[in-house]
């Protein structure tokens, strides 16, 4: 490894050149901005360091597709990453123009420097510097790196299902998201599913006078309420029959791992919450990776502006993101949210769905974990944590259920890199870092 | 009477031109334009017809009072009004130029025309009518004509309240709102009141990320589900204690006129919704008028746009009306739901009151009742229907309640005025025979 983390010592400025190049190059998903545009340079820049590649349709934007195989390898690594960046609006915070990055304090600031770009990057930079230090790859690697994960993903399940013997891989990987809250390298091996709902009741074809007509229109208000107060009560527990019948308890090693989580007590004053006690880590830690959540996030009826307004609203409806944890279906929770509402007489709701990822997790004791950790330790010099599952979600199961393969994905940003906000930014030795961890996970690999 | 109907019918022309000049003068109360003006006008309307006129100032815009003094009457009649008006816009809507007062089909067009100057001035054209024919009134006459009944008469409370001397009289009457479906005069004999609330719920001090936060953060919209859940349950009865001691049911002779209002069982198949059953017209008034009613006419929290956003709202709150019938008594009631929140464990509820008016009926065997359906006889030639109270609220208690004194409203704007919506109008031979009706008032108002 020494020769190739001396390559990348000595290339340093020119790799950073390399990814603010990337970084030049808008690629909004959302917005239709230079994705197209930021594919040619991508691949452009897997060409140059002897990747062959690919861009190959989807439903949506393009995917990035790279491939380079190791003569006589046993094993295939399927390296995910997104080219595509959020919008940069409100454009009158950013520090600096999102889309002219700058050196400045240890960091490369940018929209897309920390998520993803940055992160991407410094596996590409790996692959030539073991390339070019080494001859030769210890593993095959194929890179997808697609330009819509910033709008959901959605096109990308498709994608995969439509190309599975081109994606064949033994293992996936990808660094995506922020490190622990001290900067703590952190390996993740999952994250909760997620299945959203709009759950909305319909009365009068119009709002009525509360007064004049009040008794004699339904009330989708008030129905709404009583609905939503038989899907969890006042406790908090979800009521919905059979939702948690597929949850999986945590093994022995994962509440291992949960008691190990750094666990930071006053990180919610910040939130204008009391602190928590300092003991409450491994149960904070399990109920955010081990049970499942039914949140409203939205709720609408009637009147919003101020003071009132006496009037029977005729509609109202509520948004619902409901968190799902292995091994819950999320075809199968619709199915029982929809049962929960005809059971308990709610024939007139309208029920919509709105998308849904299943929960994803490789086991803790997998040992791609370990061959993570080990090149973490080798990268960045620092024993990392080993995390059994976000709280958030992402299309993680692509990998791990569509593809069968496991997954880690070892974040490579710091944990402020401002992702999805004004003044996005990647540690430059984060980045550094990162190049020689993914070059150290090669070999780390190719061993197990 | 004759001599003064056919005053009446002689000057119409003259009575119409002036109340084409009363809505001419613009005077929207909520964006204060015109208000003062047109209480100059008014006042300078009464002088003209030998009413000693006062423009006096309260808490907002002006009241215009008016007096004649009868010699040796027994009686005093305090007649209210509304000089303001509601905003004019969405004016595109307007087939005439608002403040451009229009006759066509018979009605004369422009804001105010029915709600509420037209209605006003037939009172004022009456007293010119009853003195030039007769030469003297054979009662009283008060004129309280205020200047922001479509501002709620915020300060219509206070301003009685320090003017009982001046406004000291047997009864009162007014003439605002539509006449029956049918065009058919009616006798209001009470309002329901009404008292505004809103409760909300406070979480975090800002929005949290649903899977990375979710489980540490309070969750407001859910406790607001869980408390709104506790007021009404799923049959819409309402669960706060002791909210319906104070409810006197209706008499046997309000029965008796429930059953005598007529009830069209398709009038709700125009909100979309399927016709009544014929005979429900009973019932249908009873709930309108008799019982209370606990209605949410907002609801809010987190994202209300489309799609959906992954977040736990730091906020939650909904917006109630109450609907109160006689004795209920809005600052008893307010007290019981503060109390219910607290028996319930809801101390964390933010509850704002948001105004209120007292119900109010005058019995409905009162003489000024039946002053006033001999009056509706000679002044429309219709039989009138008497109608116990209101569905909706008004500050009637202000002269039942604060001033001690009966009151009955007639409308003589039709059904379909168009008040608060573009293309309001009142009908020409309404205003004529209001101000007959009006006419004939004082002289039963004088008789009892």
């Amino acid at each position: 490894m020494q020769d190739i983390f001396r390559y990348v010592d000595r290339h340093r400025d020119r790799f950073m050149t390399e990814l603010c190049a990337l970084v030049r190059q808008p690629s909004i998903s959302a917005q239709n901005v230079g994705v197209a545009e930021c594919a040619a340079l991508l691949a452009s820049q897997l060409e140059a360091i002897g990747v062959t590649a690919r861009i190959l349709p989807t439903a949506g934007h393009p995917v990035v597709f790279g491939e380079v195989r190791a003569p006589g390898a046993a094993r295939t690594l399927l390296i995910y990453g997104h080219y595509d960046v959020q919008p940069p609006e409100p454009l009158e915070l950013w520090k600096t123009p999102p889309f002219e990055p700058t050196l400045k304090d240890g960091r490369l600031w940018g929209r897309g420097t920390g998520d993803n770009k940055g992160q991407l990057f410094a596996h590409v930079k790996a692959v030539e510097s073991v390339l070019r230090a080494a001859g030769t790859l210890p593993v095959n690697v194929k890179f997808l790196f697609e330009g819509e994960e910033e709008v959901s993903s959605h096109c990308l399940r498709g994608f995969i299902e439509a190309n599975r013997p081109l994606l064949a891989a033994d293992y996936a990987f990808c660094s995506d998201g922020p490190m622990l809250p001290n900067d703590q390298p952190t390996i993740l091996f999952g994250v909760r599913g997620i299945l959203g709902v709009e759950v909305s009741f319909q009365g009068a074809n119009r709002d009525v006078h509360s007064g004049n007509l009040g008794p004699f229109v339904p009330a989708p208000a008030w129905r709404l309420v009583h609905f939503l107060s038989t899907l969890r009560d006042a406790e908090g527990r979800i009521r919905i029959q059979g939702f948690a019948d597929a949850v999986v308890p945590p093994s022995a090693q994962e509440r291992e791992a949960l008691r190990r989580m750094p666990f930071d007590p006053v990180a919610l004053t910040g939130l204008g919450l009391p602190p928590a006690a300092p003991g409450d880590g491994p149960a904070y830690f399990e109920r955010l990776m081990f049970e499942p959540a039914l949140n409203i996030n939205g709720l609408t009826s009637g009147y919003q502006g101020r003071g009132s307004k006496t009037i029977v609203p005729h509609r109202a409806s509520a948004k619902i993101d409901m968190r799902l944890v292995v091994n819950q279906d999320p075809d199968d929770i619709f199915e029982k949210f929809v049962a929960h509402a005809k059971a308990h007489g709610f024939n007139d709701a309208r029920i919509e769905r709105r998308g849904g990822f299943y929960p994803s997790r490789t086991p803790l004791d997998h040992p791609l974990g370990a061959a993570a950790a080990r090149a973490v330790r080798r990268g960045f010099g620092k024993e990392p944590v080993l995390q059994p599952c976000m709280g958030g979600s992402d299309p993680d199961y692509y990998f791990t259920r569509v593809l069968g393969i496991p997954r880690v994905n070892v974040p490579y940003a710091p944990h402020d890199e401002n992702n999805h906000a004004p003044n996005e930014s990647i540690t430059v030795e984060g980045f550094y870092a990162g190049i020689k961890t993914t070059a150290a996970l090669l070999y780390e690999v190719a061993a197990l």
